[in-house]
């Protein structure tokens, strides 16, 4: 059986057999197959789709296609949690240390940012020193002494989805949900997480345009998990507006440390009833009770306390903690007014576009992030605003006119603003 | 414009532009395009389809990706034939020394063979020391000189053509009806011929496999010629049994100067019918003077001396046109008998495919190709057989079974043979 076999079959419209997944995944692994017959084959899944169990096929092989992390401890329960991307998303950066503090072990692999989202693991980055690359061994021992830590997933883990990701970034193949699917669940499923939450995107800030293919991409990375044994649950949420008042790694990581001393937005919430799901998965309770334990750790101080200590057990200067002016912001700062009185709009792509563009971001892999360039909101997406009111300010190193112009571009002014709920559904395995 | 942004738009069905396609064009030539995004671009292509007019653009800025040949002589005309490859098909070797005995000059660049189908230069080797690598000065020369040449395109003639070929080989994406017209019709508009005759094939022996798709392909490909200006003519064929009564490079050049001294069979006829459509063109004359004059100059000898004068000037060994002997053919013989009683029939992707396979050609590029190997037929398909008459003889040089049985597979009897017409269909330019 050859690459070219399989990718014809692709092509034809035919269900892939489960060896030929699996041989075309190997090929994949092991530079076998070009980076031009990937695009090939990329391309002809998008547009001839996928069965739930070829999706489901592609998603093991892929897990398979590296070292598989082994759990460290059988008795206990380890949680993960994926968001598909978003802006002013830094809800991993609270519900880890919220979960490690209620006995849920997370063994948390995160990505960088790239185009208008942010990355995790970026924003850890400024906290100076904190190393992002941990080895298996040092990353398990972390999680099993401290309850949780936060990394990049090494080159041997699912290196047939590094090869296909890069390909598909260039090629114009991101938009396939099972591609999608089987690129997020290939990574959990190689990792030892029993209970997982997913959060699926949609609209303006989001791969997923509308409400339809985001419920569509959560249906499946559940369904494929639940054949993995594992128990998944997922939030299908809006972006089109940032979901924290914070846009840029400083920014961000110091919304974070205000979330876990008390503030309350729509970042806390989310990430709050993220917490609470994945506690109802992994201990089999309620909701109220879910949700009594979480606000507690918060409320306590336990959870920040819990956000240094994994931050110092990764190397990092935690004091921006205790003091977040050791987190500044660039030195110029440009107001974005509000053109008109009425309901203001916030757009989520232009404002992580703008912020990228200004150094905040990458616009390719490779680029060095400016962690001091960010966004803060004034007011939400949806507040009745004057006309000349300060709605958000652009803090910037170098003037980018053209970045500049598109930040300011975010906002308008509406009569009719019809806010998204927080969580548009939740799907779990018994909505399959 | 990136080359993502154009491989988008076509992935989503869209019309390109004149300016996308120039530009995907022009990346691919700079290798600013990489080979994943060119299979990409190809996969969507096939998936989605592309329309005439974007056809042409894709097929003319193709052809200017390289140095464009310059007519030699504004007066003269010039002529060009393409197939789309076959097996036992050597009308290239017929029709260009008559030709250019009829004053018709040819300037004729060809191709090698792969997979199943032979290739003209790949033949033209049997004769020791032919060259196929002439300078664009050296080709525009002989073709002045003795009024013909062929040759392989250089490097620099339609770069574009050449990755995107090398790409789609390996990754399923030769098939489509608008890149094979382009991928032919660009390298045909980069030279200067003003008389080009097509051969579509269709059947078994062919990258078309029906009527309906080679008619297609025919239609296209006049199209784009005729909109480029030039004199453009198809004749869709059929491809299911072995044109001639020869396979392999040795034994296709010896059948090319049999028919030349006057044998008459299908690759006789259907080579005369493609040098009259191209005197009709050329001179504009009917059909029966056409007929008159090409049946004269093979009669008369003309035509072989012709041949010979070609050979001798691109440095290679003539002798063998007056000594088939010196044209040898493998030391082993295997028989192919009749299975049964009846009308026999003759697989022609099964032939070339054993010949190929047995070393005679070339599985994958740059494969060296064994020119003593080829199959001889005894029968033409439709011919009254009895059970254990010699259908074909198989000479090879290393015993491999499995080609050897595939060669067997090829021939079968039946009861109720249908002969396809030697051209089931001429597409000119009152046909669009």
């Amino acid at each position: 059986m050859t690459a070219y076999e399989i990718i014809d079959a692709k092509k034809r419209g035919k269900t892939l057999t489960e060896g030929q997944i699996r041989a075309f995944v190997e090929m994949v692994a092991q530079e076998r197959a070009s980076d031009a017959q990937i695009a090939a084959f990329c391309m002809a899944v998008l547009l001839r789709g996928m069965t739930d169990e070829e999706t489901f096929l592609l998603t093991d092989a892929m897990a398979s296609s590296g070292d598989r992390l082994e759990k460290p401890n059988e008795g206990e329960r380890y949680a993960d949690k994926h968001s598909t991307g978003g802006v002013s998303d830094s809800t991993t950066l609270i519900l880890v240390p919220v979960l490690a503090c209620l006995g849920i072990k997370c063994a948390k692999y995160s990505g960088r940012g790239l185009g208008f989202t942010g990355g995790t693991l970026d924003k850890l980055e400024s906290f100076p020193g904190f190393c992002v690359e941990l080895s298996a061994e040092r990353f398990r021992k972390q999680v099993e002494k401290i309850g949780a830590a936060i990394a990049g997933q090494t080159k041997s883990t699912v290196p047939a989805d590094k090869r296909m990701y890069a390909v598909r970034d260039v090629t114009a193949t991101i938009d396939s949900i099972p591609l999608i699917a089987s690129s997020v669940m290939s990574k959990k499923l190689a990792s030892f997480a029993d209970v997982i939450q997913l959060d699926v995107k949609y609209g303006d800030g989001a791969f997923m345009q509308t409400r339809a293919d985001a419920v569509r991409l959560a249906k499946l990375m559940v369904a494929v998990g639940v054949r993995a044994g594992r128990q998944v649950s997922a939030a299908v949420t809006c972006m089109d507006t940032p979901l924290g008042d914070s846009i840029g790694c400083n920014a961000e990581v110091r919304e974070v440390i205000e979330v876990l001393r008390g503030k309350q937005n729509d970042l806390q919430a989310l990430s709050l009833y993220h917490c609470r799901k994945i506690l109802q998965m992994a201990e089999g309770i309620g909701e109220q009770e879910a949700e009594r334990r979480t606000r507690e750790v918060v409320r306590s101080g336990a959870a920040l306390r819990k956000l240094k200590e994994i931050v110092e057990a990764q190397g990092g200067d935690a004091r921006a903690i205790d003091d977040v002016s050791l987190l500044p912001l660039a030195p110029h700062c440009m107001e974005i007014l509000a053109p008109d009185s009425g309901k203001v709009r916030i757009g989520a792509h232009a404002l992580g576009t703008a912020c990228a563009q200004l150094g905040g971001g990458r616009r390719k892999e490779g680029d060095v992030i400016d962690h001091t360039v960010g966004i803060l909101l004034k007011k939400r997406a949806g507040d009745a605003v004057e006309r000349g009111e300060v709605v958000a300010e652009v803090y910037y190193r170098r003037e980018d006119a053209e970045a500049l112009e598109l930040a300011k571009s975010a906002v308008s002014v509406t009569d009719t603003y019809r806010a998204e709920p927080l969580v548009y559904r939740s799907i779990g395995k018994e909505d399959l």
